[in-house]
C-alpha cells in the first residue's frame, strides 16, 4: 500500500503539532539536506507551457530516496476562484523504484516557502531582527509570517497589499497569534521603513518594482520569494547591484529570479554553502543581503520527508492500493483475480449450451 | 476532489467491460490520438538512474488535457518477490493546471502495451493472421494474447518460456478463454515456426538474441516489445535490415528499441503515419514487418482518459483530497480551519490567565 497524505491530513499534522514546532522542524530539515546538497540529483524542471500557465515536474533524489513535485502556476485562476498554485508530490524507494508515500503539497509548497525563507533568514539577516515587512498579503503570507516568528522570533510584522481584502484576510487569520504584532501600512514604504526583514510575495506575473533603492535601509534583508519565474520579477535591479545575493540553485535562479534582470556573470552565492560554513553571508551589520528564492526541488523532498515521518508519527493519513502486490511477481494478470476465467467460462458454457 | 482509480478498480473496469470490448475500445482510444500524432507535445522522459534500474516521469499534452506517468524499472527486483515495472498516471487540466485524475498504471501499462502491439499490428500484419508465437510468458503475456485476440481475431497461441513456471502460469491464467488456443512449445523455433505474428516479450536487461533470421518465415509480423531500454535487444540485426521496421517516436526508439543496433541513417517509418495514410505498412503478402515498440507517453495519456471516462461510466474508484477549494483562493491559509486560531488563543488564554 502507498501511504497518502490528504489536504485535511496536512491541516491536522499542522494544527497538531503547533506551528512553531512545526515550522522549527521543518526548518531544520530543509537545513540538513541544504547542508549535504552535493549528493543530491538536480535535475532541469520538466515544464509543459500553455497559454495560462505552466504545469512542472521538478524531480530529485539523494540516492537512497527519489522524490518529485507536481506544481502547476496560472496567475489568472484567481479569476475563476481557483488558485493560481497547486501541487502534490510523491516519494519512491531508488532501490525497487516502488512509489511509497504520496501528499498534497498546495498548502506544503507554502510552508516550505516558509521555512525555506526562514531558513535563510536565519543565516543572512541580523541576529536581532524582530521586525519584518510583507509586501503581498496573498496565498503565501500567514505561512511566511509564521514562519519567521517560529525560527526567528519576529514579534512584528507590518504588512502592505494593493488589495485591501488580502490585508484584512491576513489579519483575520493571524488575530490572537501570540507574540505576533501585525500593523497594517498604509504603502509599501511605510511597511518596509524600520524593518529588519522585508518580505516581497506578490504574484503578478510581470517586471514588476515593488521595492526601489530608497526604501532600503543599512542592515536589511531581503526575502524575496514573488519573482520566480521568467518575466516575474518583483526588486529594482539597482538593490540587487548593492545587495549580496544568495541563490539556492543558480542555473535556475539566473532564469526565474530576481537575478534575471542581471547580467550571466553577475555575482550570487549558493545558501547552501553559507549553512555549511563554506562561503560567508553577511559579513557587516550594515551589508543588504537578499534571498533570491524561487523554490527547489529538494525543499520539496525535505518537506515530503518530514510529512511522510510525522504522518506515520500521528497515525495521520490513509493506504492508496496504488501499486499491485501480486503472490508471484510473473504473474502480474492474477492480482485481478479469477474474474475473467469465470466470466469467459460462463460465456463459453452458454455458447455451448 | 481529484478522481482515483486503484489498482483494484483498474480489475473492476477490465472484467465488467470484459476482455474483448476493454482491448477493443482501448485500442480505438489509442488509434485515434496516434491519428493526431502532431498535436502532442512530445518531451524527452525525465530519467533518474540508479544502480538497481531506473525511475521515469513521461509526460504529454494534447493542449487541452496534460498527462504524465510515473514508471520505474527494477530488473532485479523480482528476485525480492517485486514487479519489475510499476507505474502511476496523472491527468490535469491544461487551462487551470489542476490535476483532475490518478490512477494505477502498473496494469494499465500492461494494458496499454497489448493494445499498442495490436494497433500495430492489425495495421501491419497480414489480414488472415490466426496465429501467433508468443515468446516469453512473464507479466505481459496474457495481456499480449488478449489484446491480439480480442483486436485482430487471434485463435491461435505457441507460447515459449526458458522459465516453464511462467508459461504454466499463463496457461492458466488462460485456461478456458473461449475461441483461443493456447500450445506449449518446446523452444523458440517451435514456436515461431508457422507463425503468423511473433510477439517477443522477454525481461532479461541484455543484448539478447531471442529471434535469429533463420526463424523469420516470409509475411511474418514481428511485435517486439522486449528491447526497450539501452542495452536491451531481442532481435538480431540481421531481422531488422531484412524487414520493414515501424516505431512509435524515432528520437526515442534509436535510443530504448531493437534499431539502438543499427546505424543512425537507418530507415523506419512511424506507426501514426500509417494509420493516417501518410505511409505505406506492408506492401505484399511476403514483407516481414517489425514493430519496434518501447512504449510512448501518448499511449499512456490515452489509456488515461479512457480509464478516466469509463470510470465515470461505470461509477468505480473514489475522490482523493487532494487540493485545496478555499472559498476565497488567496486564502489558502484558511483552508486549514480556524483551529490555530482557536488553539492558539487558548494558549494565549492560559498566559493571560
Amino acid at each position: 500500500m502507498t501511504q497518502f497524505v490528504s489536504v485535511d491530513d496536512v491541516a491536522t499534522l499542522f494544527h497538531g503539532r503547533g506551528s512553531d514546532r512545526f515550522f522549527r522542524e521543518l526548518t531544520a530539515v530543509i537545513g540538513d539536506d541544504f547542508r549535504r546538497w552535493p549528493v543530491f540529483e538536480k535535475a532541469a524542471r520538466l515544464a509543459s507551457h500553455s497559454r495560462d500557465g505552466v504545469i512542472e515536474l521538478m524531480p530529485t533524489s539523494d540516492g537512497e530516496t527519489y522524490g518529485f513535485k507536481y506544481v502547476n502556476g496560472h496567475p489568472r485562476n484567481t479569476l475563476d476562484g481557483k488558485l493560481t498554485v497547486t501541487a502534490f508530490g510523491v516519494l519512491a524507494d531508488v532501490a525497487s523504484g516502488y512509489p511509497t508515500f504520496i501528499s498534497e503539497m498546495t498548502l506544503l509548497t507554502a510552508m516550505r516557502t516558509a521555512a525555506t525563507s526562514a531558513l535563510a533568514a536565519k543565516a543572512l539577516a541580523r541576529p536581532e531582527s524582530r521586525r519584518m515587512a510583507l509586501i503581498g498579503a496573498g496565498a503565501q503570507a500567514e505561512f511566511q509570517a509564521l514562519a519567521f516568528r517560529a525560527v526567528l522570533g519576529i514579534d512584528t510584522v507590518a504588512v502592505y497589499d494593493v488589495d485591501a481584502a488580502a490585508t484584512d484576510k491576513f489579519m483575520r487569520n493571524l488575530r490572537g497569534v501570540p507574540g505576533l504584532r501585525i500593523l497594517r501600512a498604509g504603502s509599501v514604504a511605510e511597511a518596509v521603513a524600520g524593518a529588519d526583514i522585508v518580505t516581497t510575495a506578490t504574484a503578478a506575473k510581470t517586471r514588476a518594482t515593488i521595492l526601489t533603492p530608497d526604501m532600503i535601509e543599512p542592515g536589511m534583508h531581503i526575502n524575496a520569494i514573488g519573482g520566480d519565474c521568467p518575466g516575474k520579477t518583483e526588486l529594482a535591479a539597482a538593490i540587487l547591484e548593492r545587495a549580496k545575493v544568495f541563490v539556492e540553485f543558480p542555473p535556475q535562479s539566473r532564469i526565474e529570479g530576481e537575478i534575471q534582470q542581471m547580467g550571466e556573470g553577475f555575482a550570487v552565492t549558493e545558501l547552501w554553502r553559507v549553512l555549511t560554513g563554506e562561503a560567508k553571508g553577511r559579513t557587516s551589520a550594515t551589508d543588504v543581503t537578499v534571498f533570491d528564492s524561487v523554490g527547489f526541488a529538494i525543499e520539496d523532498f525535505s518537506t515530503l520527508r518530514y510529512v511522510r515521518d510525522i504522518a506515520v508519527e500521528a497515525k495521520v493519513g490513509s493506504d492508496l492500493d496504488l501499486v499491485p502486490a501480486p503472490r508471484d511477481p510473473k504473474d502480474l494478470f492474477g492480482v485481478m483475480g479469477r474474474r475473467t476465467n469465470l466470466h469467459e467460462r460462463r460465456e463459453l458454457e452458454a455458447l455451448e449450451a
